[in-house]
C-alpha cells in the first residue's frame, strides 16, 4: 500500500510540475474585459453551487455563440468543465434561451413576450425541485446579452444566488464608427492599423473578427460602420461588398449589423453618372439599385453613415440642395429594406465667417421636421470637435422632430493618443447628464438620445472606435475602458461612469479591493487632469496643427482661420477667451433661454466653460478669489501634479497584477507625465508672453523658452501622417 | 488509509481538471519555430537523462538571455523545471558558457581560443564522474548560438547523447533589411505594418522586439537594417537616433547590430548644407560628425545601407562622382568606429537605353578595386529584380577585389504576397550553388559570398524581411520558413534547403513523420509551381504595374519602358523572349566566357532560362520534343495542377496539427489555387493572342476573355498603395 501511495504522490508531483512548467503566455491585453481567468478560491466557491450544468440549445449560430461563450467563461472562471445537459438533473443548472429555443423556458412562463428584441431577464428559479438560474430572452440575441451579463456578475464578484434582473437597452442603435481607410490606415487611430484585412477578405476571415464581435456583444454594441466618414466610393463596388458581406456573416451571430460610410458622389465615381444631385431621378435610381444590391448580399445591412459638405466632402449643397434632400434620397433607397441613414451634423464651411461653434446649429435647426422617418442626425457631443471639454452641443434639445444620435470619440485624438491614461467615462457622463432645459429642468441630453424627451423610437449612439491591430486592441490597457464605457452607456445612458469603471477594472485586472479602489479613483480623476494640463477653464483647440499632437497655442500654420488655436483663445495683453455672449458671436442664443441667460452672464457661467463663452480680463476675480491669470496657471500645474500622483498610486500597485501590463501602464504614465509637463510649460510660456504677466509666486517657470516649444516639429505622427 | 488514498485521488483528479480547463490560447503562429511545446512522451524520455540541471552564468545580458532561453525551451519541451546549479551534481548536466564566464568550462580545456567570435561547440563530456553536455563559445554570443542549436536538436527529435558539434558562421554579416518607413508602412510588406513602433520609442520597448531578437539569434542573424532603402533623412535626427539606440539596446544581448539606410542627400536636408557632393569637405565633415554622434549613442552600430542613384534616389552621380566616391566617403566616416557601408548595386537609369539587366554590371564592374576596405557591394540575386526565377547576377565572380554581399528578397513581392505557399529555400539554393566559373568549375556564388573564392574576410548576406505586425509575423505560417531558411543559409550558404525545410517543419509544426515528409515535399516543389503558373521557361516581370499583384503581360501603363512587361517578353506572332545573345543585347558577355558561350547557344541554354537569353520562335522544338508553344502552355497548366495537388496533400493532414493553423493554411491554399488559375489563364489568353496559335489539344481554354483579364484593376494592394 505504501508503494502504491508513493506512486500516486509521484504522479501528483509530476503533474504539478507539468502544470507549473506549461508554457504560460505573457498577458498582452488581447482578452480585453472578457478575461476568464480562474477566480480566487473563496470567490469561485460562491459560484460552484450555481453553475453545475448548462442547458442551452445550439440550433442557431447565436445560440452556439452563447453556449460557447458560457462554456469558455465558466470553465475559465471556475476552473472546471461545466457539463451540458438537456434537463435539470441537480441544483445549480443554468438554463439559457428563448421560449422558442427551449421547451424548459417556455414551460417557466417568464412573460418573455413583453420583452423587447434585445432584452433579457436573469432569474433564480426552482425547476423540477432544483435551484436553477434562467437566462432568457424573447430572441436569441437577448439570451446572448444575458449570458454576458451573467458572466460579468461572476467576473466582478457579485452574488448570483438570488437573481431577478431585467435589462433592456435604452438606445436602439449602439454603433462603433471606424475611421478606417481601405488601405489599412486609421484616421486618428493610435492602436496600429485597421483590423479589417480587406485584402484577404472575403476568403480569409481572421479569428480576430469573432473576438471583436464577442467584445462588442458583451457590452451591447449592435452595429459597426466599417469605413471612414471621409469615404471613397470603392467600398460600394461589388468586389468590396463581397468583403463587407463576409464580415457581416461573422458578426451576425453576435447581433451586430454592418453599416457603411458612403461617398455622396459615388454615383459619378463608380456609377458613370454626370451628377450626384439628390433630386436627379438617375441618381435616385442608382442609389436604389445599389441598396438592392447590398441587401441581396447582406439582408440585415444597417444603413449608411454620411459626412457631406464638410471639410471638403461632396454633398447635396454642391447642387444647391439641402442636407435633408441628400439624407432623404438615401433614406428612400434604404427604407424598403429597413435601413437607416445616419447623417452627420459636423458641418462647417471654409467660407462662412460665422463662429464655427454655431454653424452646425445654423444649418440643421431649420431642417427639423424635414427628414424622412429612417434618418438620424448624428451630432458630436460638443459644438467644436471632441475637445477635452466643451459644453454640450446646442442641437440637443433643439430639433424635437428629428432623432438625434450622439457621436462620441472613443479614440483619444485630443486626449493624449495611445499613451495618456484618460478614462472618458466622466466626459461622456458629463454630456449625457447635461440639462438642455428644452422642456424645462430635467431635459437631459440622455433623454434626447434615448428618445424619451420627444418620443422617438429610432434612437442611437455612435462612438469613434479606438480599435486597431495592436495586440491589446486599443493602444493601451486603459484605453480598453473607453471602448467598454461607451458600450455600457450606449446601452443605458444613465449609468454611472464610476460604476462602469469599477466593473471594468474587476473584469480586466483584479477583484482585489486594494487594487480596485485606487485604480477606479485614478481613472475617475484622469479626465479632469487632462483638461487641466491641456485646456482648462473652457479653453480648447490649443493642440498642434493637423496631427493634433502636443500644445501649439501659437500655431498659425493652418490654412483655415478656424483650424488655428488663436481663433479659439484670443489671448492678448488684456485677456483671454472667445466671446460667445449676445454682444459677441451670440452662440449662447443657440441654447434654451434659461441656459442662454446663464451662459451669457459671466458670473453665472460655470467656470469650467468660462473662456468658451467669455473673453475675460486677466485680472478677473474667480470664485476662488484668485485672478483668472493665477487660476489658469494653477490649473495647468494641477494637471501635471495629478499625473505625478497617478504614477505614485500606480507604483504602489505593483504585484497586484501581471508584470507585463503593470509595466506597460507604468511606462505610459511616465510618458504622460513628460507630455503633461510639456503641455503645461508650453501653454504657460505662451500665455505669459501674451499676457505679459509674471508667474504667480510658488509656480515653477517653464523648463524651456517659448521659442523652444514653438520650434518643435513632429513628423510621422500616428493617425495622421502622410495621407 | 483508504480515506487518505481517496483524498489523494480526488486532489489528483481536481488537478487534472484544472489542467484541462486552464484557458489554452489558440495557436496563432506567434512563437515561430521557437515553439517549445511538450514533446511526445517517447521523445521527451530520450532527453530526460541529458537535461537534469543547468550550469550557466548570468553576469552579462547575453548570458542571462541564454539562460532564460534554455530554461524556457527545456521547460516547455520536457514539461518540467530544469534546475540551476553551480556544479555538476549528477548525470545530465548542461554546462553553458565561455572559459571567461565559467571556471568549469575553463577547466575542460576545450580549445575555445581557436573558435571564432560567434562559433561554438557542443560536446558530450564527463565532468567529475558525471555525463554532461557542454555548450561553449569563445564569446557569450557563441554560447547563445550553441544553446539555440542544442534546443533545435530536441525540437527536431535528434539524439543528444553523443554530441561533438562545432559550428562557425561562414558569412560575417547576416542581415535583415527592413523596407519599413517611419510612418509604419512597409514597402512590399504583406504582414501588416512595421513592427517598429517609432512613435512610442524610446520610452516603450515592446516585448515583441525581444522576441524578434530571439528569433533572429536562433538562426544566426546578427544585423538588422531598420529603415527602407528608399530612405528619408529624419532617421538621422537626434530624436530618431535616440529611438534607434533603444532598439539597439534590446537587440544587443542577442548579438544583433543595428544598421540604418541613409539618404545620400541628408547633409542638405537636415544638415543645412548646399550640397551632398561626396568630395566636398563640409559634406565629409558632416558625415564624420554624424557617425561620431551615432556611435556615441550606439557603440556597436553596424553601419549604413545605401541605395543611391537608382529609382529617383539621390547619390554621388548627382555631382558627377562615382558610386565608389560616395561609398568611400561614408566608409571613411564609419571606419574609425568599425562600421561598414553596404552599397547597393541595384542601379539602373531611366535614360539609359541599355538592357536593364546589364546596367548594374556596366556601372560597378569598372569600379572593382576602388572601394575602401569597409565597403561591401550588395547585389540582388539576379540581374533584374527578385523574379520567380532569374539566372544569377553576373557581378558575382566579376569583382574579385570587392566584397560582394548577396541580397535576397524574403518578402514575396513577386511570389504571391502573403497567401501563396512558396518556400524560397530552393530559389536561394539555386542561386548560391550556381557556378560563376570565375576561377573555373566550382566557383559557386556561395564561394563568392562567403569570401573563400577571392579571400575576403568581410562578407555578408542580406534578406529583405517579410516581417510585420501580423500576429504570425510573416503574413502566413509558411512564410516563416522563408525567414528561417534565409538565416540558416546566411550562416552556411552550402546547407541544403530540403534539410532546412525539414528542421523548420519539425520545430514549427510536428515531428510526426506522417506529417513531416509530405509537407517538406510540398514546400520543396512550391517554388517551381509558382514559376510555372507565373513565369516559366525564363520569362519574368509579367506582373501588374507598380503593385506587382497578379498577371499583366499586356501592361503598358508604366512610365518607363523597362517597367513594362512587354519590354521583357517581346511576344509577337513569330516568337517570344528577350534576345541577350551576342547578336542581341549581349548580356551573355557579362558572364565568364564558358558560361557566356553556353547562354549564347540556344541549344546549350538551360530551358529554365531559355526566354531570358533568347527570342525563340513559337514552333521551336524543346528537349521534350514539344514545340515551345505547347511547352509553355504545359508549364502554365502544370503550375495550377501543382497547387491543386498541394491542396490535396494538405487536406490529408488535418488533425496532425492544431485546427487554427491548419485552417489558415487550407484557406490560403484555396486563394493560391484561384490566383494560380488566374495567372495561367490570363497569360495563356495573352500569349495566345500574341502568337495567334490554337491551344494544344487537351488544355482547357482560359475561363475568361483576354479583355476581361485586362479590365481588372486593384486598388489598395498591400505593400504599395497610396504612398
Amino acid at each position: 500500500m505504501n508503494a502504491f501511495l508513493r506512486a500516486w504522490v509521484t504522479l501528483f508531483l509530476m503533474l504539478i510540475t507539468l502544470l507549473c512548467a506549461a508554457p504560460t503566455r505573457a498577458e498582452d491585453g488581447y482578452d480585453l474585459w472578457l478575461r476568464y481567468r480562474l477566480l480566487a478560491p473563496e470567490q469561485a466557491k460562491l459560484y460552484q453551487d450555481h453553475a453545475s450544468e448548462l442547458i442551452i440549445g445550439h440550433a442557431t449560430s447565436t445560440q452556439s455563440a452563447t453556449r460557447s461563450e458560457l462554456q469558455r467563461g465558466l470553465n475559465g472562471l471556475l476552473g472546471r468543465d461545466i457539463s451540458l445537459s438537456d434537463t435539470v438533473t441537480r441544483d445549480g443548472a443554468i438554463i439559457v434561451g428563448t421560449p422558442a429555443s427551449s421547451a424548459l423556458i417556455a414551460r417557466l412562463s417568464l412573460n418573455t413576450q413583453s420583452l423587447g428584441n434585445e432584452s433579457y431577464l436573469i432569474r433564480s428559479v426552482v425547476v423540477d425541485g432544483h435551484a436553477a438560474t434562467v437566462i432568457a430572452g424573447r430572441e436569441d440575441i437577448g439570451a446572448l446579452y444575458g449570458a454576458f451579463h451573467f458572466l460579468r456578475l461572476l467576473q466582478t464578484g457579485r452574488p448570483i444566488d438570488h437573481l431577478d434582473l431585467h435589462e433592456s437597452p435604452r438606445v436602439k442603435l449602439r454603433v462603433l464608427n471606424h475611421w478606417d481607410y481601405l488601405n489599412g490606415q486609421v484616421e486618428r487611430g493610435y492602436a496600429g492599423a485597421s483590423i479589417w484585412d480587406w485584402w484577404k477578405l472575403p476568403d480569409w476571415r481572421d479569428p480576430r473578427y469573432t473576438d471583436y464581435a464577442r467584445a462588442n456583444a458583451s457590452i451591447g454594441i449592435n452595429g459597426t460602420v466599417l469605413d471612414n466618414v471621409n469615404a471613397g466610393a470603392t467600398i460600394l463596388t461589388p468586389v468590396y461588398l463581397e468583403k463587407v458581406a463576409a464580415l457581416a456573416d461573422v458578426f451576425r451571430p453576435y447581433g451586430i449589423r454592418v453599416y457603411l460610410s458612403i461617398r455622396f458622389s459615388a454615383p459619378m465615381e463608380i456609377g458613370g453618372l454626370k451628377t450626384a444631385d439628390p433630386l436627379d431621378p438617375q441618381v435616385q435610381a442608382w442609389w436604389r439599385a445599389k441598396a438592392d444590391e447590398i441587401y441581396k448580399r447582406i439582408p440585415d445591412f444597417g444603413g449608411f453613415l454620411v459626412k457631406a459638405n464638410s471639410e471638403g466632402q461632396p454633398g447635396p449643397e454642391d447642387y444647391k440642395r439641402t442636407h435633408a434632400d441628400g439624407a432623404n434620397m438615401l433614406a428612400d433607397a434604404l427604407a424598403p429594406h429597413g435601413g437607416v441613414v445616419m447623417w452627420r451634423a459636423f458641418v462647417y464651411s471654409q467660407t462662412n465667417p460665422e463662429d464655427r461653434a454655431k454653424q452646425a446649429y445654423d444649418e440643421f435647426k431649420p431642417l427639423d421636421g424635414r427628414f424622412h422617418a429612417n434618418v438620424l442626425i448624428q451630432v458630436k457631443n460638443g459644438p467644436v470637435d471632441f475637445q477635452p471639454r466643451e459644453p454640450f452641443h446646442p442641437l440637443f434639445g433643439a430639433m424635437p422632430k428629428t432623432p438625434l444620435m450622439m457621436e462620441f470619440e472613443i479614440t483619444k485624438e485630443y486626449l493624449g493618443f495611445a499613451t495618456h491614461l484618460v478614462y472618458l467615462g466622466p466626459l461622456f457622463e458629463e454630456v449625457l447628464s447635461a440639462d438642455t432645459m428644452a422642456h424645462g429642468k430635467g431635459s437631459t441630453v440622455a433623454k434626447v438620445i434615448d428618445g424619451s424627451l420627444e418620443g422617438h423610437t429610432l434612437t442611437g449612439m455612435a462612438g469613434v472606435a479606438n480599435i486597431g491591430t495592436d495586440r491589446n486592441w486599443s493602444g493601451s490597457d486603459f484605453n480598453q475602458a473607453n471602448w467598454y464605457v461607451f458600450g455600457r452607456l450606449a446601452w443605458n445612458p444613465t449609468l454611472s461612469s464610476r460604476v462602469i469603471a469599477e466593473e471594468w477594472v474587476r473584469m480586466t485586472f483584479s477583484n482585489n479591493e486594494a487594487f480596485v479602489k485606487p485604480v477606479v479613483d485614478m481613472m475617475m480623476g484622469s479626465r479632469e487632469a487632462a483638461v487641466d494640463y491641456m485646456t482648462p477653464l473652457g479653453l480648447l483647440h490649443l493642440m498642434g496643427p493637423g496631427h493634433h499632437y502636443g500644445p501649439a497655442p501659437w500655431d498659425a500654420s493652418e490654412s483655415q482661420a478656424d483650424w488655428r488655436p488663436v481663433y479659439y483663445h484670443h489671448a492678448d495683453r488684456l485677456g483671454i477667451g472667445f466671446d460667445r455672449t449676445r454682444t459677441g458671436s451670440d452662440a449662447v442664443a443657440q441654447y434654451a433661454p434659461a441656459l442662454a441667460a446663464q451662459f451669457n452672464d459671466i458670473k453665472q457661467t460655470p467656470e469650467q466653460y468660462l473662456l468658451y463663452f467669455h473673453h475675460v480680463p486677466w485680472d478677473y476675480r474667480m470664485r476662488s478669489g484668485q485672478t483668472l491669470w493665477s487660476e489658469l496657471i494653477s490649473h495647468y500645474t494641477q494637471g501635471v501634479d495629478d499625473i505625478k500622483q497617478m504614477r505614485e498610486t500606480w507604483s504602489q500597485l505593483e504585484g497586484y497584477i501581471d508584470a507585463e501590463r503593470y509595466h506597460q501602464v507604468a511606462t505610459f504614465l511616465a510618458i504622460q507625465e513628460k507630455e503633461a509637463q510639456w503641455w503645461r510649460d508650453a501653454c504657460v510660456a505662451y500665455f505669459q508672453n501674451a499676457s505679459g504677466l509674471p508667474l504667480p509666486t510658488g509656480y515653477a517657470p517653464p523648463a524651456h523658452s517659448l521659442n523652444y516649444y514653438e520650434s518643435l516639429s513632429f513628423p510621422y505622427v500616428p493617425g495622421f501622417s502622410s495621407w
